[in-house]
């Protein structure tokens, strides 16, 4: 790996941020940035994570995902457990450079730790739909996906479940 | 539109959030979800953005796009101002219940207050390419869209920028 750093810049116009050349991430007061991770070829969404300026320098010099886990407050290479690795073929930045796009290939082709492909299993009824299927107001989440990939108690055994209610 | 108010539920339970039909979100400590919204057609990610409970409410029942603003602390029905409507094709839930994915149709085909059709118009190099092309560590930016779709002068006028240093 080449020996020199990711270089983040100093935040110090709006033209430097939305219309530059310059990466100029804006991390929050706990210093993350968001994330949004798309399957790169469906373009499905997978999963919505958070990297610090460790795990944001981490993906760019490696081509792997890696966020930082606010459950266990740690550095995160996404599959170093699971063995569900993500490659980064494509790393986008937004207009004002507070949230990260990663287009990704899965190893495995798994991102939940519920045994999902996607984090985003269920929908909800909106609309008209909504309005017609519950006159009590009470939403009705609805299976997008049933198959799970894996099964998440061989995968992680006896780890904490990282949903915190 | 339907006189019942959308219901969530209180979230009781691992098993109840990650394996049940009861839509109980995960508001943060600002009251806010975090929402991912991609072009439900081409899958495109457009932008990522926030809701209260009473924007998320809003957008189940009319089945358009209502975000809470953070720069300007307000319900912001996106399009209001702009004409870009958003249209909810499907709206999902993840895992944990603590981020929402909409599936839009944007009218006039715009998202980025920017001019652009995506807020991620730039990319940053990964990996071997930017171990090959960034020996000081210097990230270059590069443009994946530069036909903005709209003058954000003439849409926005005097308005304020959104974007925060």
């Amino acid at each position: 790996m080449s020996v020199a750093p990711v270089k983040f810049q100093a935040r110090e116009s709006i033209e430097q941020v939305e219309e530059g050349h310059d990466l100029a991430p804006k991390f929050d007061d706990r210093g993350l940035i968001t994330v949004v991770t798309t399957d790169a070829d469906s373009g499905e969404l997978l999963m919505q994570g958070y990297m610090n300026a460790e795990a944001l320098a981490l993906t760019i010099k490696t081509g792997e995902a890696h966020y930082f886990s606010r459950s266990r407050q740690v550095l995160w290479h996404k599959g170093a457990t699971s063995g569900f690795v993500q490659t980064v073929r494509e790393l986008l930045v937004d207009d004002d450079q507070d949230c990260i796009w990663l287009r990704v290939e899965v190893a495995g082709g798994a991102s939940c730790h519920v045994g999902y492909r996607s984090c985003f299993y269920r929908r909800v009824p909106v609309g008209d739909e909504f309005n017609a299927s519950a006159a009590d107001g009470q939403v009705d989440l609805q299976w997008t996906d049933t198959e799970k990939v894996f099964d998440p108690e061989e995968v992680y055994g006896d780890a904490p479940n990282p949903t915190q209610l």
